[in-house]
């Protein structure tokens, strides 16, 4: 048995989860945020128990400190060395990772080039990697990235009809997001088919960012985050795909920068500014069906049909669909939602939920369509730190 | 039997058609470029005759009456009061507009406040409108707006997931284009249907523009442009719909303005960006079929997937598509990039061509598909001026 510790360090948190393996078993799991402040917050969960800790926490390299020792303290593991592995996500590989890789001198330089395309992701991760390593001297590292699964695209799915030297000079092309969660789903989704030869499957992941993508033989053929993840289907507060001369137009009318409207179009966009109430799904569905809000609805359907839509053209792309997987915050727990995406395309592909099941809540993998559904629509709770795990275990051949 | 001309005002151009109505027999068409210009360029047509002058036409106001002065001298009309009615393209019609108007104060006063949202066609078309106007004592006049078939949008089809504000105090939506070809082209489709009363027809304009539209029983219910001709799909010069991230990223970059970037999403990219041939697809099949040039392949992959794209989209929103429409230059033309894009979505939809019907060419509405298809695929040639001398007489119930 082998312990490895799944890590996703964020630029001022820390969400870290241990697993036994190969069995799977999540010994502890929780996050240090607001790292950097006066009032960090510490909070770990073990044995049914959660333990939560606000004090300074300077840096990660405190966060990690922190953490270990209460491995220890609480008698989570007997000695650190007991610790053999730590797989850390890594936001952006770029061209260079489509897989998992064990870390060398190599990947950490490569990792760092790969900055300039995701400064609020790589860098963080980094430190995150850093912190571990210097406190656990025997454990090896494995970094997991969220762009490897969707490098299997074609060019011709990959790249944008821009000049060519745009991709060649600036790396400008297609890399999608959240991909350990889309392998995750769409191998969870085999599974519960039965593991065919050949399969077609979307997934939706709906978070508070979000991205589908087309899933054909277990390979990634398409994926709607872009270059960076703004793009793609509606958001919490992102826009995601808008007429690339808005943002001109609007730098003029509001006498602001590029970098001010991509600020609006991250922060403030999405269902926060389509509804005016929150980016938070559950708050919409409160003023849609409790108050009536036409706000809600509007906000509502135009997520929905976005979202619709990329089911369609992934459709058409994977030659036909037998299964539709919902994932993530939204995609878990909004039913509301689901049943208007679904009922959008039931006419033109033959989609149908079964209300009852799509309106059971849980953490199981589920199927929610109705027997004579011509494809399966399905809840798959989200896991990428076990992807992690696996991809450690698997890359250190433990 | 009333004789009405149909009128293209572009910055520095003037195209015409005379029509006789309602037989709508072309009396004479022509064009007029290069106004403002030492060398302005003048040709007519009519009886199988065509006539080209060079010399200076300083503005519209002489490009009128240069051609009204031609009609008379070549006998085509025996005097200007035969014109009974003038009908004028209109490229901006906002959300004032969802059908062509009679000129009135009250009209052009709209098409004045619009155009900020079309800065390079409004006041063009304003120009043509006036020299006309004064020329022709007698003429009614009538504009057709390339918006108003797409007002029949749904809002949440037609808004971005932005701000609200941005809609209710800056107009930003999705107004789509070449409606009049979308208008014309879906018309001619449901003839050849045999006038269904329930039709689901996806067109695809594909010229140097280009767009694609979902016309469900007649009527637009999406559409690919957006709040400007720059959104959708890759076209002979512009990008479509890139991650909008990019856009900052190249101002800092290339040390460029965001107006700068817009340049190069515009006049740079598509076919002529990829390929790094031409902006015209004739001159990407020579490369491709004659020199088996890679760029012009990936140029052709890249641009039918992303038509395949939206036909698969927009079949998910009709709930199914009884005719997929090619029109405009590059969709009557280009047979190659109408196999690549019907192969697509073969399999998912069940859309064959028959090689032989597809590699006709001429001026005909004509079938391409085989019989089998569960989708008939046409190529309709567009016929924007019949259909703005159509809605001139209908509105001036001539």
């Amino acid at each position: 048995m082998t312990k490895v510790i799944a890590v996703n360090a964020g630029s001022s948190s820390l969400k870290f989860q241990l697993f036994e393996m190969p069995s799977e078993e999540v010994i502890t799991s929780g996050i240090i945020e607001r790292i950097g402040l006066e009032d960090g917050n510490f909070t770990i969960k073990y044995n049914g128990i959660k333990k939560n800790v606000v004090c300074p926490i300077p840096d990660h390299q405190v966060a990690v400190d922190m953490l270990l020792k209460a491995l220890i303290d609480e008698n989570i593991v007997s000695s650190l060395d007991d610790i053999e592995a730590v797989g850390h996500r890594v936001v952006h590989g770029g061209e260079y990772f489509g897989d998992s890789a064990v870390v060398s001198e190599d990947v950490i330089a490569k990792v760092e080039e790969l900055c300039e395309l995701a400064p609020l992701h790589n860098p963080a991760n980094l430190v995150g990697y850093r912190a571990f390593n210097d406190a656990l001297n025997n454990a090896k590292h494995v970094f997991t990235f969220d762009t490897a699964f969707h490098q299997t695209l074609d060019q011709e799915r990959y790249l944008y009809p821009l000049p060519m030297n745009m991709y060649k000079d600036l790396k400008i092309r297609k890399y999608g997001a959240h991909g350990t969660s889309h392998k995750y789903v769409s191998e969870q989704v085999n599974e519960m088919l039965g593991n065919p030869a050949e399969s077609r499957v979307i997934v939706c992941h709906l978070g508070n960012g979000a991205s589908i993508s087309a899933v054909l033989n277990g390979e990634c053929i398409d994926t709607s985050m872009g270059f960076t993840p703004l793009a793609g289907v509606m958001m919490g507060t992102r826009c995601g795909d808008v007429d690339p001369s808005i943002m001109p137009y609007l730098c003029k009318k509001l006498d602001k920068t590029a970098d001010e409207v991509l600020d609006i179009f991250n922060k403030e966009s999405g269902m926060l500014g389509v509804s005016e109430i929150s980016s938070d799904s559950r708050d919409v569905e409160d003023a849609l069906f409790k108050d009536g809000d036409e706000r809600a609805l509007l906000t509502s359907l135009l997520y929905s049909r976005i979202v619709a839509k990329y089911i369609g053209a992934y459709y058409g792309e994977l030659g036909g669909c037998d299964a539709i997987a919902f994932t993530a915050g939204v995609g878990e727990n909004a039913a509301y939602l689901r049943r208007i995406i679904i009922d959008d395309i039931s006419k033109a592909f033959g989609a149908f939920l079964d209300e009852e099941l799509n309106s059971i809540r849980g953490p199981e993998n589920r199927v929610i369509s109705h027997p004579y559904s011509q494809i399966k629509v399905m809840v798959i709770p989200t896991n990428e730190e076990v992807m992690i795990a696996r991809d450690t275990m698997r890359l250190l051949g433990l």
